[in-house]
């Protein structure tokens, strides 16, 4: 946390956690700042790391090949069913570390406050953040905040950081799918995009579909475990499906054969897609991964995938193919066939 | 960057960096921000780490103790002298990495931008982040982009986080201040606060004074080249000198007395905070640093500093004494003697 400072006893006046609303002097770096640092962040995300109150954390060497990865999150609204902005913010950092095979070691959190947001909201927030960080067993240990005035925000803005170790012998990226690779997804799409919506839209059917928000690394600890070789991984968030194969196929420059009726698709997101006239292809994930593997290592893969808690319903929904134009292609249902083009202007804004 | 693809010349339409605005759909996950991302950022930041074109970065274990900071950026306004949001964002954070005595090694920028920035305007910043990241010699590794709507945010908030190696022997801390020890000071106060604020109000002698923004890894080198038993660094930022010198005497549980006669303040902006109605000690800096060794060392590392171009007007401005109750005091210059507190309130928002 940038300018801590252990706030004496004496000089305390507590946060009015209950009634409370961020004030511009909580980004002030002055003694209002450090109390809600103190009383708030602090008390949350408490960790040895974080205890050394310095404007940095620092830890023992990694050893191994290391990652980092960055993403803001502007999720609107801050909460929905299923999760809410702050594990939103450790399990996308998390995911994001996670799908070059890495362990993730450390996050750093860093808030961007809107004047006048309840402090009762922030610490719903920070808490589920907490609650997340420690499930996952990754410390957030250091952080950021800062107060922009009502009007120039939206409420809480959350940057999350995080660094990993690369296991010895792993080696995943999107330039390496090849052709005869098949083409994996780890379980349903479009539950978080479809949750979000429904709640923005208020429709009838929006409680009973939850985001998937969920940190993915132990499911990718025991993917790798059986099979160090595979290819890429990556999760399909904005964009969804669609587009991160798109991406995939131009990185490896290939070409993709998915088939419609492999797909994973919760009954009621097809129903809400058909509704709203969305394509679930397009819906941003959050706890959800791609794999592409060799061939002959694929059953394998997707039973380890099927015996892990956020894997049941993962399905091989596809194979790499060659294609000059690395385009991605979908066999529908009908026996057609259609070009799934990456997604054109915008569906859905500030899913995550 | 998340979301990344490199996107097929076929598919490019390029970008009007003169006259475009940021749309929704440059936040969309889509063509449109793979656009962006490969046109602005990419050409921008190029290296190494970029091109691996994933969602995170890769590297080489970094050996020996690791520090990890965050920083989200918010000031306003986003152009001023002597430096931008974006140059700001890199020094930022170098600098609190620094503070620890580190070798600063990677960078991750993360973007939120308002429906309807100017390109011209992004792409100013962003050309100055990468001049700056070039110079400190420390690059952009990772990234990511997210748009809100016209109204939700300011322009632009750049998030970076940083990761820094600690040389071997090396133990700085804000609880390592001793009785006894100097207190050294890199440089003038008040600089940034004050370029800012000069902009802001529109006073006359705004063109005279430039925020002192600087990158201050290769200053910290030299220092703990010299006196590798520096007991603490830190970066008197928001809350200014005052606010920074109270964080370290809690954390280290000692007392302060510093000379009024001895802070380096240029006259021009002793002048704007007489004006203003500003006290110097408050105001922050971004290329100033404080350092607190043992008296012995101090000489020394004094005229080490004076060798560097960023610490040229550095000076010895106070010690470190025993005080149960941790107060940071100060000699005036007509002898008398008062406490310099914490920031109370909000003196000058989003300075950074």
């Amino acid at each position: 946390m940038s300018a801590t400072g252990k706030v004496k006893p004496g000089y305390t006046r507590a946060l009015d956690l209950k009634h409370g609303c961020i004030e511009m002097s909580h980004g002030s770096g002055g003694r209002a700042m450090a109390q809600l640092i103190q009383q708030l962040f602090m008390t949350a995300f408490d960790n040895e790391f974080l205890r050394q109150m310095n404007d940095q954390a620092c830890f023992q060497s990694i050893n191994g090949r290391m990652v980092m990865s960055t993403d803001s999150h502007v999720v609107t609204p801050l909460f929905f069913p299923g999760g809410d902005i702050g594990n939103l913010a450790v399990h996308g950092t998390i995911n994001d570390i996670a799908m070059s095979g890495a362990k993730p070691c450390y996050l750093a959190a860093s808030f961007i406050l809107e004047e006048g947001f309840p402090l009762s909201d922030l610490k719903r927030i920070v808490d589920s953040m907490a609650k997340a960080a420690q499930a996952a067993q990754v410390p957030i240990v250091t952080g950021d905040t800062k107060v922009v005035e009502k009007g120039s925000g939206d409420g809480v803005f959350i940057t999350t950081t995080g660094i990993g170790m690369v296991p010895e012998g792993i080696h995943i990226s999107g330039d390496s799918a090849r052709p005869g690779d098949k083409i994996l997804v780890s379980g349903t799409l479009g539950d978080h995009g479809i949750a979000i919506m429904a709640l923005r839209e208020n429709l009838s059917f929006q409680t009973s579909i939850e985001s998937d928000t969920a940190a993915l690394h132990d499911l990718v600890a025991a993917m790798i475990a059986v099979t160090p070789g595979i290819h890429v991984l990556r999760d399909p968030t904005r964009g969804g499906v669609a587009t991160t194969l798109n991406e995939i196929a131009q990185q490896s420059s290939v070409g993709m054969m998915i088939y419609e009726d492999r797909l994973p698709i919760q009954e009621q997101v097809q129903a809400a897609c058909e509704f709203i006239g969305l394509d679930p292809l397009y819906i941003a994930n959050e706890g959800k991964l791609i794999a592409i593997c060799a061939a002959e290592d694929a059953e394998k893969l997707l039973h380890v995938m099927h015996a892990h808690p956020l894997g049941r319903h993962a399905s091989i929904i596809g194979e790499v193919i060659e294609d000059a134009h690395c385009f991605v292609q979908m066999q529908t249902r009908f026996g057609g066939k259609r070009v799934v083009d990456w997604l054109s202007g915008e569906q859905l804004p500030r899913i995550c």
